[in-house]
């Protein structure tokens, strides 16, 4: 049966979150239900990985089964037209080797994470950054990114929900950009843990906060203790931006 | 009486406008109301420009004035508690000379135009930007806004009710950017005339597409005669960026 490969772009303000619930309104179920809405069979979408509510997608990936061959180009402008109600968007659909799995075929996962550092609330990234007032230490929160970077064990930065089997995970880029008002934290890794992402930068925030020091950012993530954490970040932040394959 | 100068953000999507009207929804209307709601009395507030249904704003300038002194930060934070519900925060308020003026004293205004060129629409930067799925030709787009840099009369480039003395215009700066799958126009000047940047969008764009060519939009612009303007770009994709003064 011939297998697709997607790229969706979202804005998870109004979701709750990527996966499918049994009364839920997600993403994944929006996209499914769009297929109908064009009048092509029912199918199920399998997504690359999960994103929580209120979190945000530049770059999503998903594969589904279509027993027959599709025309990408009318079913992208046609399920766009139902999904943009929703703000929802395919980017790209290409027919790939049947094999093709978007989950455990992906090779590195990019997330963005938006602060946006100023006394005033915001308007335009209203439900797309973490607003914090108080100035944070630019500086010192690039040290702390930087202290992510390698393998290691995140049983501190994960959710004490999450189900992976393996805490160790190898970060290959954790940096952080200051624009004006605005400091993006930019993280790329094979997969990541739940909430890994959020928790880290929870974690770099108490440090810009003076909070935490550097010293106890690294005790913390050693001690391997859930316990240890500073509360997470908020999902509206968070951008999956891009997989690789 | 103490005069007092602001900055304010808004997302222009769900207000017509900047300018009060007598039923009006209009930003000016709505930070007028915001002081009432933390209890100061009635003002009215003079913005150093307007903006049309659906322009958006990062650094828009008003002046009011005010019968005692103000806690400036006091004022700021409680005023955009109330105004975060429709996307409006004012950045700053500082206390200013007597005889400042918003839009007189204003010696250079700066606005930004996006475009985003690709098949997909938009999810993230729906009302932020103007959607045009047929790619577009950058080099001679840019060509295309390098003939507004100067002093020239821009009555093919204003709308036809717009009510300023003079047709001239200088152009201090005219410049378009890529990044991805977005086009960003830049664009400075002390003054424009009403509709002038979204009608020098509109041509841009045409020659982008090759509906106009150089010579042709070169052509129109000499001749002076709003006729020959190409349909200006919609308002959602307009940025007042910032005004110096």
């Amino acid at each position: 049966m011939p297998r697709y490969k997607a790229v969706v772009e979202y804005n998870g303000t109004h979701f709750e979150g990527w996966q499918s619930q049994p009364h839920g309104n997600t993403i994944q179920q929006f996209i499914e239900k769009s297929f109908l809405d064009i009048n092509l069979k029912k199918i199920k979408i399998f997504g690359a990985g999960r994103t929580d509510s209120g979190v945000h997608a530049l770059g999503q990936v998903f594969h589904f089964n279509f027993d027959e061959k599709l025309n990408c180009k009318k079913v992208l402008l046609g399920i766009n037209h139902f999904l943009k109600r929703k703000s929802v968007s395919i980017l790209s659909i290409v027919p790939v080797n049947d094999n093709f799995n978007s989950r455990r075929d992906a090779k590195l996962r990019t997330y963005r994470y938006k602060i946006l550092n100023r006394i005033a609330s915001p308007a335009i990234l209203e439900n797309h950054a973490w607003h914090i007032k108080k100035i944070l230490n630019f500086e010192l929160m690039k040290k702390a990114s930087e202290l992510f970077l390698g393998s290691h064990d995140f049983t501190t930065f994960r959710a004490a929900s999450c189900m992976a089997k393996s805490p160790q995970r190898e970060i290959i880029l954790s940096d952080l950009k200051k624009k004006n008002d605005e400091i993006i934290y930019i993280v790329k890794s094979r997969s990541f843990l739940q909430h890994q992402v959020r928790s880290m930068v929870g974690a770099i925030k108490a440090v810009g906060e003076s909070k935490w020091t550097l010293g106890y950012l690294d005790k913390a993530f050693k001690l391997k203790d859930r316990n240890k954490c500073a509360p997470p970040a908020p999902a509206c932040g968070l951008y999956l931006e891009s997989i690789e394959y």
